[in-house]
């Protein structure tokens, strides 16, 4: 990446947001109809009788969330999609656990039209009944796990609040951070590509800001539907697709952009999903596209965690990825 | 009610909405640790080796998630909460199933500050893992439980796609609406009312817009904290609180409207529920408080369904709801 992007502009006045709209949607999903199940007996208000309850029926699973914030006064009309990571709902980029403008207001600043999301089975999105629809149960997150998972600092380390020197995550409010964790499935894949793919289709192109789990579904995306997709920032992505030299070279007319923090030094897991993500941004580049990686350590800017849109550079850090956007997406 | 407020005002037109700033939050709950639990193998991503998953250790479980607009051109500094119903989500107030303006964006076009919350243990707020943390399981509500829960039409119903006679709840979409419902846990009442309570002193004082479930949970609140709450306007609400004396007295230093849809007569669930609020308006009203009822059929306005922030009329309940609001909360 080249330097001049590291040169951080002055932050955009605190200005009124001109919102045209904004409304929440949900898109994809289908039809599930379950017989032959007991009725239940369900109390629902104190003091009312219990009344019965029939599990039989129509239910609408694999849908995503959307909330799509229309500006009056954009500088773009492609909008920013905002896509959160394993176990986490849209939340991901509204505000940092110790009150701080989270990377969406960040980019409603600068002017983007925006829609972050909740994906399948994550927060607004639902979830369907297990195991009668989706046949496993799903893992739910301890704060324990996310300190080594996230490279806050080493595993056990949040028992003694043990954090990796220099640490940006505001730590102190890991328990905040901890309220947003959300239970997660890891067998429906398909199904979320599957209504990630009906968004974009449903705003026709846009520019993705994409974290972990959704960085790599981004990409995913990037090769399936390369004209829908205008360029694609992925914020610490859990790897990569295991894709085609053809899937290469669809994904090679999407400008990408790649984010790393730091700490990879402390994690195997953080290592192999780093490979795999380095591995695939060289076939992009081998079949002509254009793959910058924005490594912060290496540009001098060091301890930022795999939460970078919460560290407390997180604004500096929104403004580089957005003029990236702006000097890669076209005018209109 | 007066019927002045029933000579709805031309729509607000179509103007941008001076947003100050928007923000996602978590509010309330507690730290639970876990120990002694088993561990799981976990597949994360496809390719790579299944991960070990240890449950044991710290979550944060009974929080609710808030959503706030702050606007720079608000006619009144008290915002407006919106509390949504059982089985739903904030999701509840921001679209129509048919892609018209929700009732926040009514408001918001009012130029009231808003929140839009998702409560304990529904969409962004998360839920806790059961039966580890919560005890039972949840209830997942299937779309021919909503037809005549919501009443639509006769239980069974929705098969036939048989609704009552000039339903303006647009039932073609109605799995559109469907993709909106989430799990429910009926054994949480406490915890939300004190996330509830929390959100409320967060706020310092608030008006409280809120549907079904979620009404009967501000007419408790009202009861528990009359300081921190202008205006109370309960859409439907199911049921009241078992109250006594003393808090009718509290209560009644809140102004209360109630509004209500139709097609009671086919549903010995609602009659009962609205037995309930019609005692306890009458409580408040022989406490010397104000508790206006705003029964639609009564006024000429018939056909609206349980849902009647999606109806067809929808902006013009919210118009009259807004209307009411100014009249009752002072300036400033």
């Amino acid at each position: 990446m080249s330097c001049d992007l590291l040169t951080v502009p002055p932050a955009a006045p605190d200005e009124v947001i001109a919102l045209r709209r904004v409304r929440g949607f949900h898109v994809g999903g289908r039809a599930v109809d379950l017989h032959g199940l007991p009725r239940k007996t369900i109390e629902t208000v104190p003091g009312e009788p219990p009344r019965r309850s029939d599990p039989n029926g129509r239910y609408q699973v694999g849908q995503l969330y959307a909330q799509h914030f229309e500006l009056a006064n954009a500088t773009r009309q492609t909008p920013v999609l905002f896509w959160h990571g394993g176990g986490m709902t849209g939340a991901t980029w509204e505000e940092t656990p110790d009150g701080r403008a989270g990377w969406h207001e960040c980019f409603m600043r600068r002017r983007f039209h925006t829609c972050v999301t909740d994906a399948v089975e994550r927060g607004r999105a639902s979830w369907a009944p297990y195991p009668d629809i989706t046949p496993e149960a799903p893992e739910h997150r301890t704060l324990d796990q996310a300190w080594s998972i996230f490279r806050f600092g080493p595993q056990g380390g949040y028992r003694s609040a043990l954090a990796h020197a220099g640490m940006r995550f505001p730590i102190h409010r890991a328990d905040q951070l901890a309220k947003q964790f959300v239970a997660r499935w890891t067998c429906n894949t398909e199904a979320t590509l599957a209504a990630y793919g009906e968004l974009l289709q449903h705003f026709g192109r846009s520019i993705v800001v994409a974290h972990s789990e959704g960085a790599r579904h981004a990409a995913q995306l990037a090769a399936r539907m390369p004209a829908a997709i205008a360029a694609v920032v992925l914020v610490e992505p859990a790897g990569a697709p295991a894709l085609d030299a053809a899937a290469a070279c669809a994904a090679a007319s999407v400008p990408h952009l790649v984010i790393w923090g730091e700490h990879f030094a402390h994690s195997e897991l953080w290592r192999r999903y780093r490979a795999g993500a380095d591995d695939w941004l060289a076939r992009i580049r081998a079949a002509g596209g254009r793959a910058d990686v924005l490594d912060l350590p290496a540009a001098g800017i060091h301890g930022n965690s795999h939460l970078l849109m919460m560290d407390d550079n997180s604004a500096d850090l929104a403004a580089l990825a957005a003029d990236w956007v702006l000097a890669r997406v076209p005018q209109g």
